[in-house]
């Protein structure tokens, strides 16, 4: 029998577990929306109840799940697993991995959320088989992570992959960091809805946004005001797209990768209709020519899986 | 007996060749300034004379020398020992390391010029111990190179390290790769040559140019109207100083080194001058902050055998 883990990719809202084989297949999962206001000891709890639920539905019980691993976002402590400081979940210096050992009697092994995301795509999807691959992930906020030699490449403090804060235009809008020029700044979510507020109060977007009563434009919205076909929209996005272009570009030209793999919501939605266009601002500034393409810039395949598959990854790889 | 290397670093107008022990300790050495318009197989002749007299000034048989290291600009093919492009050089496909192992009996390792030169400050100068490192040599162009596991991190194709064109403000200056916003053309001699041109035909610089005969202005012109307290050069080089940090600032964000090595003529003459404030303004943009300065920003200490005390490592690691 295939040896069993579970993984948890935890979000600033929400949460999602699976118990997977080896080969990254799903056998059960389950998310849930974490109670907002809720303590770490609450969300833990749930957690803890959602793994339960995913072990049910592969039909395995907890004894024979080898590992747990846990993408959390913020700055982890991998060594100690302690969420040193989340700011999405108001976490400070929480103990989860100890929390969830003592609550299931299983290792639990914690990582950064993006880089874990990485991690199952290198594992199971997209970047399958390349030894060095830079993921390159956009949300409220853009993360990224290394892989080299077929593995998390951490750096020397375990900071490395902050890609979403390298200045691409040092004139441009203030990131959320409090520095200007930032990538961040210029093509993430956030950014597109600076971006959509400012161009018109009446654009599809924020009607949309009105009509679902959502405070903040999701990707599920860009993806419906792209489907109407809306100016604003088709503007912003391409906006966004030129600076990702400019972004990997960067990254190809120091780093020199295999790949590189776009991830998060609207990268999940639009998938080459949003990767396409990235790819080729990025090959334009190609210092050394890849006519045969053979550096892959491609979407994320594992769909609302990276995270926790990726999380499975890595107790594989720790444990 | 020590177990001695010989290293050549050549560059577009002259080569050094020297002869050293395990420890990088220079027994004897040579330099030459290159014929304009000679062949490639006068200018390797060249080499093999002056690889001849590092010898004999440290006295040392060529029969005992282990292997040959030789750093050479432009694109190389470091497994065939064929320098592809040079146009520095003007050369094309030019057999390298077959041409000098046939005439002086010895193995030859070719590779990058800049790759080389952080390889040798890795092994015997500034960055001596740290695994995991980053260079930046300032000259007519940037370029870079990393280290990564105490080792060259060539990355997928060779082609690791290009830093200097990496896009720091799209709306700069056009660079000679054709594109706009590099940092090469915002912050190599090359950059601030055309800056202190545009501020003033009168300016220091210009006028010690022409007092000592040169048409490009050198590192010892930069240094020299510093000293003079030229106005003009001073913000020129605290334009280009701005832009060197941002570089290094995007570098520890997204590779995480131990250090950043930084070298070229200006900083090898300025040192501490000018590695302090691109130090500043990097440390200002590090997402994960650094108090304690555990990364080093520190310059080039190897001096004119960066790049030929590299050479000879890399003739010790390969062969």
């Amino acid at each position: 029998m295939s040896t069993i883990y579970a993984g948890v990719d935890l979000g600033g809202t929400s949460f999602v577990a699976v118990v997977a084989n080896r080969k990254g297949r799903v056998l059960g999962s389950s998310d849930c929306v974490t109670t907002p206001d809720a303590s770490s000891e609450e969300t833990l709890s749930q957690i803890g109840d959602h793994i339960l639920i995913a072990a049910k539905e592969a039909s395995v019980k907890m004894s024979t799940i080898r590992a747990i691993g846990v993408g959390a976002p913020g700055a982890v402590d991998l060594e100690r697993g302690i969420v040193v400081r989340a700011p999405n979940l108001g976490w400070t210096d929480v103990p989860l991995a100890a929390t969830l050992r003592k609550r299931l009697r299983t290792d639990v092994v914690l990582g950064n959320d993006v880089q874990v995301a990485i991690l199952g795509e290198h594992a199971y999807g997209a970047a399958k088989g390349r030894d060095r691959a830079v993921g390159i992930w956009v949300g409220t906020g853009i993360g990224g992570g290394l892989i080299a030699n077929g593995r998390i490449d951490r750096g020397f403090r375990g900071a490395a992959g902050e890609i979403g804060h390298m200045v691409i235009n040092e004139d441009g809008p203030e990131c959320s960091c409090g520095r200007r020029g930032c990538v961040e700044a210029l093509a993430s979510r956030s950014a597109m809805e600076r971006d959509v507020r400012a161009a018109s109060p009446e654009s599809a977007a924020l009607t949309i946004m009105k009509e679902r009563n959502k405070d903040r434009m999701t990707s599920s919205v860009i993806a419906r005001a792209l489907e109407q076909n809306d100016a604003v929209m088709r503007e912003v996005v391409a906006r966004a797209q030129h600076y990702l272009g400019l972004l990997a570009g960067n990254i190809v030209n120091m780093f020199d990768p295999e790949m590189i793999v776009i991830g998060g919501g609207v990268a999940q939605r639009l998938k080459e209709a949003f990767v396409g266009p990235i790819a080729d601002v990025a090959r334009s500034r190609f210092l050394r020519p890849d006519p045969e393409h053979r550096i892959r810039i491609e979407h994320a395949k594992l769909g609302d899986y990276s995270g926790a598959l990726g999380a499975c990854a890595l107790a594989r790889q720790t444990i």
